[in-house]
């Protein structure tokens, strides 16, 4: 393994646990030639003709998948940090002595501290997926015997259909299911809204298996997973911690810093022309960009405007503006809260998205470019315009990327930030991690003021003499800089060290994680 | 090319067009070794970011999708005898002086008698995929270039996604879309209900096409076509003559016989035990099979009885029987009136379902062999319960496959047949042309009595004393053919000429159609 420089100017291994890689080669400047993964041709005559798929136990399933080591074992988040499923599973693997296991999450959680035993004891190689947390520290440490390969929701999609990653053991989490297979995430006392990052599993992994807690007669209805792709079902106790899958509620942020940006965010996008009847707009469930939404409602109500859609992920406050009629649809990926999967069970409205439908970079487009307007975060963002949404200014890797990098490819991409955080300044000169190639990013909002990309001369013209404090990313970099005495302290990594890599949304690498040498 | 003896006794081409074909090994007989048709990996690079694939016109769509002599071109037959789109297509097709297409509809309807000048000058090389009418008669005679193949509409999803079949170009017509490709068919002046018949061309065509007269703001929802898998999008004034793409209304046998037929079926399944709560039924859209539904509806109300789902094709019928609360489901591949299609819109409950869904052999299960009870129809049925669907006993290929053969693998098939149409028996010593292995016909039900195949000594035991007209079928056939004035006359063919072949369910070859010498 070697350590080359790839088009955005960073270090990247030429070889990742194993296997050649191809280095980043500018947005866009990747071609695949390939063909989509050739799954084997299956038969009704080796599955029961009545449909009734269900084995009496997880690891039943895992053996009859003909479960054994270093094979690659996937699961979804879709149960956040309620999940119990998966620490279960990796009880199971350990007791039937398997070793090796390429764990291929859609993210994982600070829940799974629970599997750093098996990250030890070799049960787990390494992880392919968001590591969110504990495993991300550990990661970071050098702990892990594999390198970590982050991805976007998206190119996880197309990492599994282009057959980087071949899964041989998908093991679903569902909240509902029949005995055939179909389930689904709105119902159940596990409901966890969609089951859309489960979708490329079901669909490409050699074996499948649907493990519920809520077994229903057949048809499980609506099939967000279908049964025609199921080999086993499962039927437990319990898949997770409901309070922790979903929140009960999810709130707006009190910190008038926060506040600030959000009404920045709200405003720049109506100066700059983009709040009009039909558009689309996506905002995440933190707090600011919660705020923003409310403040965007308020406009879109003074002016008489309606979205064509939302994207989610959903909380109450989307649900709101959707029963209020402000938009004919939510397309939503993930659901945060009760309301949201209440909504996305009720309304028809709420549509239930895939990473495929949104996000998968290698088909024939996606919905993530469709959208007028973007509202993200980052741990840092540079002079360039590049960002950063998985590790910190010390080096640590704490973040997933989860849907951030495919969204940068929004007519307007915003990210909205706090100029700094704990006294460290999130304006750099360079990104300890590049998550997102600057040219994709096109505002950067913070309390301070309002940078626009250089690039885009439309949205500056746009927006001048609008009365927006729009200024240079510079001119906000120094200031904050002088607020926080300084730049923020290199961090202290090992560069001959890379334990995990980011790729790019089409499966190019983009940047490396870095051993951090602990402080003394 | 040589006829072989397969596993049926029936003389079947070891080559269709060129290419080595298996011949019918047995119901479950053949076990599939490949893998799916690994098609080539997209990005989203090639296509319009702001997700506008809309071209001007059919014609520019086909030449930017690099259509040329000898390709494969495919059509869904939703709109079935009001379609408009696919004449209008081979008119642009022969325009363009292109030859040798292989048209690889879902079904062909007497509407596209339109295209038996193309198929005379050789624009169009042969069909695969159901002729109803002219075109199964222009067949017969001997009048096309190829060999026609014949599938059942899941033999039709299973040949795409096995690589049996490899489409250049699938055309999609589309009653709704959007500019990025999504579609549905319960919106819009040429609403024709789901879209499941083009599932399989969306999703492995190497092009594909979507053409709407309702073209609306993206998103089209639901999107039973996903604009992922869409390269273009054609609007049209008109894809089709709305009166005949869905009747207004569906009505009820009302011939004596045929009401007697229907109450046979509905006693039978009440006395065989199958109707009980949370059971499930299949019917036709047939004046019989309807009459049979109302039958059943009686007694599921005086019973106290809810089905857990019935499978469409629906009807007003079905759609009454889900609003009144006797089904949760109605599980829908068409839809063969208005009422169908509004409810399709409307309700819940009622659920576009998919030949993927429902009727693919090649997948893991399928819902065709959930189901309680089917009933279904037959042009032919021999001694030993095979059957026939395609063709009349003149030996004229005249009617497609549809469904029938996914449907034999129900819990309990019952074919529901008059004894004999002018004045020719149905009940024959040998089917002209074997669509349906008797061992998957469990019962026939004529206006003169009910045959049980002997192989279900279950239904005999549960049926016996129950006062139901019980009859061996050779009692039956030796009735009717003494009150036709004897056996049906064997239909003149040239057994050396085979015209097209009819396909199983996996794929192989189960029987032949043989020229017909025309009566001097």
């Amino acid at each position: 393994m070697e350590l080359i420089k790839n088009h955005a100017g960073r270090l990247v291994p030429d070889e990742v646990n194993g296997v050649k890689s191809i280095p980043f080669m500018g947005v866009n400047g990747y071609k695949p030639t390939g063909t989509k993964i050739a799954k084997s041709v299956r038969s009704c005559v080796d599955f029961p003709l009545d449909g009734n798929k269900v084995v009496s136990s997880l690891k039943e399933a895992l053996v009859n998948s003909g479960i054994k080591d270093g094979m690659t074992i996937s699961t979804h988040h879709h149960l956040r940090n309620g999940d119990i499923l998966t620490n279960y599973l990796f009880d199971i693997i350990s007791e039937l002595g398997i070793k090796g296991i390429r764990w291929f999450p859609s993210a994982s959680f600070p829940c799974h501290s629970h599997l750093i035993p098996y990250l030890d004891d070799g049960t787990i190689h390494h992880i392919e997926g968001s590591m969110n947390g504990p495993l991300g520290r550990y990661t970071t440490e050098g702990n892990m015997s594999g390198m970590g390969v982050l991805r976007s929701h998206g190119g996880r999609y197309q990492s599994i259909q282009d057959g980087e990653v071949e899964i041989d053991i998908a093991v679903i989490a569902a909240p509902t299911a029949d005995p055939f297979g179909n389930a689904n995430g709105v119902n159940g006392p596990s409901a966890c809204g969609p089951l859309g990052f489960a979708l490329a599993d079901s669909e490409y992994a050699h074996k499948v298996i649907v493990v519920t807690d809520n077994l229903v007669p057949f048809p499980c209805y609506p099939w967000h997973i279908q049964g025609n792709n199921v080999d086993y079902v499962v039927k437990i106790d319990s898949l997770g911690d409901a309070s922790k899958i979903v929140s009960g509620t999810t709130e707006v942020t009190k910190s008038p810093d926060r506040l600030l940006i959000a009404q920045y965010v709200a405003d720049f996008i109506e100066k700059a022309g983009i709040l009009k009847d039909g558009f689309s707009f996506q905002a995440g469930a933190g707090g600011t960009n919660l705020a923003f939404a409310l403040y965007l409602k308020e406009k879109m109500i003074k002016q008489g405007i309606k979205a064509r859609f939302i994207r989610g992920g959903s909380t109450k406050y989307l649900v709101q503006m959707l029963e209020e009629g402000l938009t004919d649809y939510i397309l939503d990926g993930q659901t945060f809260d009760l309301e949201g999967v209440r909504s996305m069970r009720e309304n028809p409205g709420h549509i239930n998205t895939s990473p495929f439908t949104s996000y998968n970079f290698h088909g024939k487009g996606n919905f993530a470019s469709i959208i007028d307007a973007v509202v993200l975060g980052a741990t840092e963002v540079d002079v360039n315009f590049n960002a950063n949404v998985v590790s910190h200014s010390d080096g640590y890797l704490l973040h997933g990327i989860g849907g951030w990098q495919n969204c940068l490819y929004s007519k307007c991409t915003i990210l909205a930030i706090p100029s700094f955080r704990d006294r460290i300044p999130v304006i750099v000169d360079e990104v300890t991690t590049l998550c997102g190639p600057g040219e994709l990013v096109d505002v950067i909002v913070t309390e301070r003021g309002i940078a626009i990309n250089p690039l885009r001369t439309d949205l500056l013209e746009a927006t001048a003499g609008s009365g927006l404090p729009i200024r240079t990313i510079l001119e906000i970099q120094a200031e904050v800089n002088n607020i926080c005495g300084g730049k923020p302290a290199k961090p202290r990594v090992d560069k001959t060290k890379p334990v995990a890599v980011i790729k790019w949304v089409d499966g190019t690498i983009l940047d490396t994680v870095f051993k951090v040498i602990p402080q003394k």
